[in-house]
């Protein structure tokens, strides 16, 4: 389990992945190992958060526009060298949005 | 357990919650189905994604910022009502962010 990302000021942008397995590991938990290790070497990366109970959310947050494409790029790649989406997804979502403001207990 | 949300073409808004909790239950299970039927009666409520294993994570879509703001003073209000944040969740951070594009296995 990860913890709550530890954030810059706004704006930066986050990536939410949203996710329906499909039935079996099928090499999918390894595979998600070490895309939480890719993501945590790639420019621009700020953290990660991720949340599975049937449906998976993962969000990743990223410095700009920029980083998060190219991440995007990395990702669809590691994808590829394996099984491909279709082997651990039976439907997905990914959605790219700008956070203009945030808060906690705190602030 | 939701599904992927079926939102419109970008733009529209998300607001991630991402939480830990508190433990025992204290009214959480029901304050949470309560939370998810009142968004839904919302205007400008598109969809929720919910998933929790350890860190929740709570995706609510918007039409508008206006409409997200809303949402966040309905939602105290009911907390509010309640127990109060401290019961239920030990941290928390709310993000709202303005999806920009998104993608799926068939776009």
């Amino acid at each position: 389990m990860s913890g709550i990302a530890e954030t810059p000021e706004p704006p930066y942008v986050a990536v939410v992945f949203t996710s329906l397995r499909t039935d079996g590991d099928n090499g999918y938990a390894a595979m998600s190992a070490r895309m939480e290790e890719l993501a945590a070497q790639q420019p621009g990366y700020l953290g990660i958060e991720a949340a599975r109970d049937g449906l998976g959310i993962t969000v990743s947050y990223w410095a700009d526009e920029e980083s998060a494409r190219a991440w995007k790029d990395v990702a669809a790649h590691v994808v590829a060298q394996q099984r491909g989406r279709d082997t651990w997804y039976s439907d997905y979502r990914v959605r790219v949005a700008t956070v203009t403001r945030d808060y906690g207990p705190l602030s």
